[in-house]
Formats: structure tokens, C-alpha cells, sequence
């Protein structure tokens, strides 16, 4: 890596941190703004180089210039600044005010399965800008074209001043020695867990430790309700979160519990099925294919009921009891992996709650339920169990499609995340890359708040 | 270390977790009120065994029992709980709301030089308690009987759960094996860099990673700018903030910056006289004494200009010229020790910004200024540079003391604490121990918020 790229970073964060809110905003739209005018480029390079489809990669388009403009405006209007104030709480009754400030420059690591929406220009790149920090993103390697047109599109942007953004390529070696450089002060990661880790691993040996947002994704469990289990309904919305964008995405449902009775073996069948029948098109990267070859070859080894579809990746359903469930929770069928395929469970009710105390730290937990009071007393059992567990619950709903919105928290307990307080999607995002400071007694002509 | 002692406060977090406000309160004031019955005998023996004196072990106690009736009430109020919402902004038009929740069994150190107010019931275990998890406490191997007498005095406030707070005894490895354990969630430290190197470390070989929240201390810069250097009433109270406690206060000032100038010159002679001359008792342990030797012994072999006054400890100020402070930079003298020592800088004023730029991360840094134009033109190129490398700024007052109020924020970039983002003072002080959740649609009556 070449180190002068975070020596120009470090020299430009009290630039950055001196723009007001109304330039965040300002530098942000011209991103977005660079970005839809040159969409069909965008749409082109990227579909070419990722396998995504056109729908899905429009629609994310219109998400990243979306919430880069949110990001902006948020800031404009000084919401992300602290409203924590102590009128006469200071020694003498003099007033103490807190501000918030830039951390200082930021790494962040450009996703493979969100080329837009987490890629150079994406959330993490966005918030950071937002907070006032200078960003140094690295490219995916699979995604070179994709990232430098990113990068060559938006650079105008930070034309006075360039070292507000830079882009490097590299591969781990680079990475490991990006976030050891001595001027970063925060890094923000969405991969895999096996990268999440490394990242860690690397900044534990820096004499100055800093904070490390790695979202590494999660198997998502949905459970089914007995009364919702009637609902056929429900079956083609959770297969399709399932098998979209070929199982890509790090709140993909990999875990579904239904009642272990015949209403609920219907509803496992009719899902094994949908999610056999699904659509597919060509993963994001050969290692990303070889992984859902391995879970595939590992689901037919494995003797337990397998619905196996046409298509390459191909769409898989393994349905099993709970007492399957048990020696599958360190194996590879429940390990978070990209890919069309979901484990769906069959069992008693009452052991919900039970099935859910076994489980990792997730991204999201959802629920399906009908009005009923035993549908309802039955998820105020399970509640609990679940938000001691995930980030977002999610209720008669699929956990894919992230909403960017303030009350959003995209993030969740370890592995899914390394860093348990805080979001990667929505406004409080922006607070990993800022840091509150008291001023006591400060005068106000000395340092406007 | 006994490993059941993890496994009891993991068995009892999710009952913790459903403490009510009211509940949490009540617990807190229990503890804040047996404490205050227990006064004389708790000061007593914590004199004995700290040789701090009784004024400020009295005020100690007050505060003590103050911040715990405090973050009681904050959470009683609901005053933790988070209030982003986005009506109708999940898919479909779904609400989603924000809940926080405890992140489960909490490590706290107690602190030597703060044996009450961040001892086995102070601020760390008060915000930890408040927040809804429970808390191990590792005593001060200096000061096991006002540790067990604490805990003694507290404990049958937990006689609902008695696991929800422990209390044990030992040495480094104890306390390398309690934040290793798996059921522990994070870390509270207050103490020295190097104890809080030794715990991020620790925590870094974990497989689950968790947040280490070190507040380690630092110089706390004064700057006196020209006009205020005129006023000989502020060297006492800035001699006091050296010298008080035997100087064995994380917010010690231990470097004044005073301009060179005829003025400034008899404002650094007085402050040194007024240090030499201040009274001192015994310092906590033999370790912390042997450190203030050791600085003595070295600002004596050094050819600066010396006040050393009588008593063990020995008061002492060192007076150089910015030339001088250099050299000084990466040496024992500048570096953060316990102790009535203070190294008085003379520099002309305009280079009071290039100062405050070499240092590291503090907690504080202070400016004392008149009313002029002159004073407030010189802070207002000065305080952006502090803003930059401190968590608190204090104007025309003195860093010791610090506030328990919502504004306040006790903490700074590294090395001054391992979470900059952080307050261990003030009830912000609660959110290092809960994260939030995103509830997607779920209906009040499934869980009420």
C-alpha cells in the first residue's frame, strides 16, 4: 500500500471537519447526482461484473443516492450533533455543552454483494463523509472496473479537496496494512466473517487500538407461528427472500421454524419447494460458488430431506426435525454462507423458544403470526429469546430488503457484527465515525455550538 | 479465578434484563442509601487503607451515593431509552422503533486512586447495573478491605438475585481470566495504561470480541493565555488541582503552558512556589510512590529549573522553555504519572497551537483567558486543536472535579481511554453497557415499549 494516501487522508481531516453541515450535504448530492447521471454506465459495468440482474441493481442505484442524500440533509440540519446539554452543571454553574467531532480518517472496505449500496460510494463511505471524515476505501478485488468507476465518477466531487476521498485495489496484504496505518481511526467492513476477523486480528497489534464495524452477515432465523402457518400466503414472499439475488444477501433467511404438525409440513413442503423452483443467476465470485457447492454437496451427504432445483447456483430446500437441528448447529448447513438454500425446521411449538436460545448473535430474527391470542401469546414468549439474540425483529415480514430509515439498526450481536452498538444503515450510522466532546464553560464567541 | 462466579451472572442476566426502571432504581438507591448509613465506618477504613484524607473521602462518598441515586432516577425516567422511530418507514409502512437492551454480564475494575466513587459500588458499576446487566467486580488488590466492605454493605440490596453482583479477589491473572471468560459482555477500567494495554490485549484473543472501556488517564494541558497570565488569583486554584489528592487524580494537570513573557514568567514562578509548597499525604500504593520517586529523581538529573518542596511525596514543579518541552515530549516527564509534579511550559503565544498539537489523546485540556479580544482571538485558533485531541474543555477553571451531569463526558482519544466515543462520568455513561434493537411492525401488545 502506498502510504502517502493516508498521509494526504490525515492532513486533509481538519479540512473535512471544518465543513459545515450544509457542505457535507452539498459534496454528498454531487455524489448522488454524479451517480444517477451517468446510471445506465453504472448498470452496465456492474451487472457485467457482478452477474446481478438489471431489477435489482436499479433499484439499489436509486437506494445508494437515496441514502447519500439522506445522510446529507441529515447533517444540514444538525441532527447528528449531541443535544446533550447541562445548563449550570459545571463547577462555579457554569454550563457544560456537548459537541460532537470527526474521528479522522476512515477505512472502509467496499462490499462484493452491495456493489453499489456498500460499495466506494455506498453507506459506510457516506456516513463517514457525513461525520466529517476524510475516507480511504478499498476496492473489492472482484469488483475493479465497478469500483474505479465509482471512484472516477464522484472524484469531481472532492475537488477542493481531493484527499477528502481515495480509492485503493490490493488484496489482503493490503488491507491488513491499511487499517494498521497510523493515521486511520476507524474501519467499516461488510464480508464475511473469516474477514471480519482478520481486520480485527490486524488492528489488535496497533499500538492505538480503534474501533472496527465489521457486519459479517448471519443465518436470519425466521420463525413460523401456528396460526400463520395456515397462511399459504406468506410461502412465495419467504422463498423469495430466499433465492433473490441468488441468495446474496447477509439478511437472507437461512433458518425457518414451523410447527412440527400437518398444517406446518405443509407450509415446510409448499417453501421447499418455492425455494426449488426459485431463479437463480450466477454468484458474485468462483470462492462464493465453490462455498454454496460445498453446503450442497454437504446437504446431499448429509441423508436429511433435500428439494433441489434446476440452475446454477441451484436452489436448495433441507428440511429437518429439531432433533436433526441439534447436530447441525456448529456444521456447515447452519453456518452463514451466501447462496439460494435455507434449512427449514420442523418443531413442537413449544420448543421455540428453545431453538432460538441455541442460536448465535444475528443481524435479524423474524416472526410470522396471525391476530390470534395464541399466536400472540406464544411470540411473547419467544420475543424476549429472540431480542437478546438479534439487531432487528422483524414481524410478518422477510429480513431482506433493509429500510433506511432513523430507527433502522443494521447490525446485531457477534458474528454478525463486531461491534454490537451500532448500525451500518440509516442516520446513526454516522455516530461510528464521530465522538462527543464536553465544553465547560466555554463562551460561545470563542466556539460556536 | 472461579469460573462459576461467570456462569452465576450469566444464569441471572436475562432476569436483570427484566428489571423495570422502578426496579433499577430501587436497587441503586438500596445500595446508595446502606452505604451512606455505613459512612463513618466506610471512611474509617478507607483511610486507613488509601491515606486519602477525610474532606475529600467525605465529598468522595457524597458523590458516590449522588451518581447512584442519579442513574437510578435516569432510568426510572426511561431517560436511557432510545427515541428514534420511523412511523411507517419499514416496508409495507411498518413502524420500526428502537428499544435498547443490556448487553449482559459486565467486568468492572475497581479503581485505586477513586476507592468509593469508581471502586466495587461506583460509577462503572452503578451505569452497568442501571443499564440492566449484571457486574463482577475484581477489587483493588491495594485495597481488598474496602473492597469487601463495600461489597458487604450493598450485597443484601441483591438479595432478589444475588448473582446480579460479585464481587472477587486476585491479581493480573484473575483479571485476564475474567474478561476472557465467554459469558462476559464488556469491560470497565479505570487505572493506568499499562493495566489497560494488559486487558485489550487479553480481550483480543478472545474468539468473541468485546468492548474494553480503559479510561487510563492523561497530562491534562493548561494553556493561560497573556491576559489571563495577569491574574495571580488563578495560580492557587491551579496549584491546588497539581497538588490535591497527592496528585493522584486522573485529571491532574500535569503540564501548564504559560507564555514567555515578563508576566507569564512571575505567573510560572508563582505556580511553582504555590506547588512546592503544597501539602501532600501518603500516596496509594508503594508502586505509585515509587513512580513519583522515580519522576523526582529524574527532573532532578535534568538541569531544568526545579521547586521541590518538603513531605513524601515531594511537591514539585519543573519550568522549561518550549525548547525544552521537545526533548520532554516522549520522556518520563511528560508522560502520565500520579503525583504532585507539573511541568510548567514557557512559549511564546503563538505558538500555543503547535503545542497542543504535539500532544496525544487526553482527557481534558483547559484554557484560562480574560475578557479581551486579544485572549479570546488567541482560544479561538487554540480550541479547535484541543477539540481535536481532548474529551473535555475546560474554560477559566481547573480539569480535577469532574461533574456528574448528562453533559459531561469523561473519556478522550487514545491514550487517555480505549473508547473515545465513551463517558464514564454522567449518564451517557449507561450506553456503554446496552444496544439498541429495531423493532420491524411488532405489535404492543407482543412487546410493549
Amino acid at each position: 500500500m502506498d502510504e502517502r494516501v493516508v498521509a494526504e487522508a490525515v492532513a486533509a481531516a481538519p479540512v473535512v471537519a471544518r465543513w459545515t453541515g450544509a457542505q457535507r450535504r452539498d459534496t454528498l448530492y454531487a455524489c448522488a447526482d454524479a451517480l444517477a447521471a451517468a446510471g445506465d454506465r453504472i448498470l452496465r459495468v456492474v451487472a457485467d461484473e457482478t452477474g446481478l440482474g438489471q431489477a435489482r441493481l436499479t433499484a439499489e442505484l436509486g437506494r445508494t443516492t437515496g441514502q447519500l442524500r439522506q445522510l446529507g440533509d441529515y447533517v444540514a440540519a444538525g441532527r447528528h450533533l449531541s443535544v446533550r446539554r447541562s445548563a449550570a452543571g459545571g463547577p462555579g454553574g457554569v454550563d457544560i455543552d456537548q459537541i460532537v467531532v470527526p474521528v479522522g480518517p476512515v477505512a472502509v472496505f467496499s462490499a462484493s454483494n452491495f456493489p453499489l449500496a456498500f460499495g466506494v460510494m455506498g453507506g459506510d463511505t457516506g456516513s463517514a463523509l457525513a461525520a466529517g471524515c476524510p475516507v480511504i476505501v478499498k476496492a473489492h478485488p472482484a469488483q475493479p472496473l465497478t469500483s474505479q468507476l465509482l471512484y472516477d465518477l464522484v472524484a469531481p466531487a472532492f475537488a477542493s479537496e481531493p484527499a477528502a476521498f481515495a480509492l485503493i485495489h490490493g488484496g489482503a496484504s493490503t488491507s491488513v496494512a491499511l487499517v494498521k496505518a497510523d493515521g486511520i481511526k476507524a474501519v467499516a467492513f461488510t464480508g464475511s466473517q473469516a474477514g471480519g476477523r482478520a481486520l480485527l486480528d490486524a488492528v489488535a497489534s496497533r499500538s492505538e487500538p480503534i474501533p472496527v464495524f465489521a457486519e459479517m452477515g448471519s443465518i436470519n432465523p425466521v420463525f413460523v407461528l401456528p396460526g400463520a402457518a395456515r397462511d399459504a400466503d406468506r410461502v412465495a414472499a419467504l422463498a423469495g427472500s430466499v433465492t433473490g439475488s441468488s441468495g446474496q444477501l447477509c439478511t437472507k433467511p437461512g433458518l425457518v421454524v414451523v410447527p412440527d404438525s400437518p398444517v406446518g409440513q405443509a407450509f415446510a413442503s409448499a417453501l421447499a419447494a418455492l425455494v426449488a423452483g426459485g431463479d437463480t443467476h450466477r454468484m458474485l465470485t468462483d470462492a462464493m460458488a465453490a462455498e454454496h457447492g460445498s453446503w450442497v454437496r454437504a446437504a446431499q451427504a448429509s441423508g436429511l430431506r433435500v428439494d433441489r432445483g434446476e440452475g446454477d447456483p441451484a436452489p436448495m430446500a433441507v428440511t429437518v426435525s429439531r432433533a436433526d437441528l441439534h447436530r447441525l448447529l456448529d456444521g456447515e448447513l447452519l453456518s452463514e454462507h451466501f447462496g439460494p438454500s435455507v434449512v427449514i425446521v420442523l418443531a413442537a411449538e413449544e420448543d421455540f423458544a428453545a431453538v432460538a436460545a441455541g442460536l448465535e448473535g444475528q443481524l435479524t430474527a423474524t416472526v410470522h403470526a396471525d391476530a390470534s391470542p395464541q399466536d400472540h401469546a406464544l411470540a411473547q414468549q419467544l420475543l424476549p429469546v429472540l431480542i437478546g439474540k438479534a439487531g432487528r425483529i422483524v414481524w410478518n415480514g422477510v429480513p431482506t430488503g433493509v429500510a433506511v430509515v432513523d430507527a433502522m439498526l443494521h447490525g446485531g450481536p457477534w458474528p454478525a457484527t463486531s461491534a454490537s452498538w451500532s448500525t451500518s444503515v440509516g442516520s446513526a450510522a454516522i455516530e461510528r465515525f464521530q465522538r462527543p466532546v464536553a465544553l465547560q464553560g466555554v463562551p460561545a464567541d470563542v466556539y460556536p455550538r
